[in-house]
């Protein structure tokens, strides 16, 4: 069985508007509907917990309504882990769990499909995209080298892992004081090897207001 | 005295089409159009060098007719460096040299002005965003590494240097068969300091359909 947590806890400061950027309007409808419609229909989803900021769960709690394979809200918590953490400990008997941002509306349902399987087969798996810009180290405003193009790569989701690998992960977050900016750095901090797959261009993070003129364009072309 | 070598050498054939991506067309006009229009505008640049594939130097030379500041038009080779090689040798007078990418046409005055300003004050310059994703440094599939996201910038185009900085760089660079994604790289190989300022989000390299769909949507909203 696989459930995915869908994180959308955040309060969207990035974005210069009021509203969380998961409630902003694409076609009509809220960012976070969209992601969570991608992953109702994704068959190799059995469940989904969604991981919501207390200060709106109104809305969040109407957007959720729709959704058939929500079987918990929960509230999330000022950092990433912690939201995670959160909707981790209401999953009860799937041996497979997919993390996934809720502002990532344009993940396509065969990329879904992929990390279950990655997940299942590896234990830890992660969508990424190659670089295409030089990457830079910078140190004080400073270029301190110039990395390797083609052994960077930037890290989506789904990130998917199994269960017991991903929990381990956590518990052992616990006692660490760090900041996390995703759930395969935890358990790459295990010393478990974490497997990469080809992302999607499209599957973007919604965190500028660039990204949301981007999304728009791409639901017109859908 | 400042000049900007354009380089529009690529044969594009990332982009999944015949035409190389600085001749597809945005609102009409082709990319390249666009990118020289912003350098032909910006006050601070009093000349330009336009590097062209051999194969479609028509092509260019139309797009070229149009801007009063190209002063010369000369034949790229394979390599990027060998590309911009060809057009530094043809800077004459100029104490300033910036290099851009013939597919970022969202470039502002702005920017090219502040990289005019920092290359001037530093003698070596370059705009870049930080990652805003999670960078993992991946090797046979497998993250080897998260890297420390807030170190991790990604290198955009105007890069502007002193001219004397950049052609003792790209002389070195003659006796070394390494392959170099951007300018500052070799600067960096002389143990120059290479100072990094704000990118702009709208500053995309096209290379992809996706970076074509934003940038016709970018467009549109202009």
């Amino acid at each position: 069985m696989v459930t995915a947590i869908i994180v959308a806890a955040g309060i969207g400061r990035r974005m210069g508007s009021e509203l969380p950027k998961q409630f902003l309007s694409l076609k009509g409808k809220p960012i976070l509907w969209h992601t969570l419609a991608r992953f109702q229909k994704c068959v190799a989803v059995k469940e989904i917990v969604l991981v919501v900021n207390p200060f709106w769960e109104k809305e969040s709690r109407m957007i959720a309504a729709e959704f058939s394979k929500i079987v918990n809200i929960v509230y999330g918590g000022g950092r990433r882990q912690e939201s995670v953490w959160a909707g981790l400990k209401e999953v009860k008997e799937s041996e497979i769990v997919l993390v996934h941002d809720g502002v990532r509306p344009f993940v396509s349902e065969s990329l879904i499909e992929t990390v279950v399987e990655g997940a299942s087969k590896w234990g830890a798996v992660i969508p990424a995209l190659p670089a295409k810009e030089t990457v830079k180290w910078v140190e004080n405003n400073i270029i301190k080298k110039t990395l390797p193009r083609h052994s960077i790569w930037l890290a989506q989701t789904p990130q998917g892992f199994k269960y017991d690998v991903l929990k381990t992960a956590y518990i052992k977050a616990q006692t660490e004081p760090l900041e996390f900016t995703d759930d395969a750095s935890l358990v790459e901090q295990l010393g478990i090897a974490v497997r990469v797959i080809p992302g999607e261009p499209q599957n973007i993070k919604i965190t500028t207001p660039e990204d949301l003129q981007w999304a728009e364009s791409l639901l017109l072309r859908e």
